[in-house]
């Protein structure tokens, strides 16, 4: 299970744009530009409360999206795949094989 | 452009998962199994119009769905990169050759 803020870091670049104006306003601050409850709370002159309310709702509905289309664990899924390819084509020679490699590092 | 139907089977197989019961019902018998709305009508005891409308909001949901979350584009954009990486690896020999393209037919 990767950390709690890596995860949502996550979740909410798959899901963003699913979510209101509002919801991807205090989550961008809290989860990328790293501010705290308290600063985004009176930035927007509110509570820290309302703050804290609104975002752990938005967590809450980002695992519900997770849950139905499970796009975090199918990319995490690819990416393990790609690493034993890697990994397989590293045990031979082939004359384009750092062509290979790079673009499966795209794939992603 | 693909063929609509298709278009409309590829979107729901993505985000089959967001629509509500009923909805999940219509698409899935006149999308899946082929019923027609006549037969789908008679099925629920509802008209033919209902059924209609019913599925062409589905429809401009799942293509809203799209617009946001672009699954199809990027799995389309997946499947030309694997194709061509397939047709790279089968220039050169590799001793995992045959492994590696099964894996790469199954990353899509």
């Amino acid at each position: 299970m990767i950390d709690k803020t890596i995860r949502m870091n996550y979740l909410y670049d798959f899901y963003y744009a699913l979510l209101t104006e509002k919801q991807n306003q205090y989550m961008s601050m809290y989860y990328l530009d790293d501010w705290s409850l308290g600063e985004i709370a009176e930035y927007f002159h509110i509570s820290r409360q309302a703050v804290y309310d609104n975002i752990r709702r938005t967590e809450v509905l980002l695992e519900e999206y997770e849950e139905k289309l499970q796009l975090l664990k199918k990319y995490e899924g690819r990416k393990t795949e790609i690493e034993k390819l890697k990994k397989l084509l590293q045990q031979g020679e082939h004359p384009y094989l750092d062509e290979v490699v790079r673009a499966l590092e795209n794939l992603e």
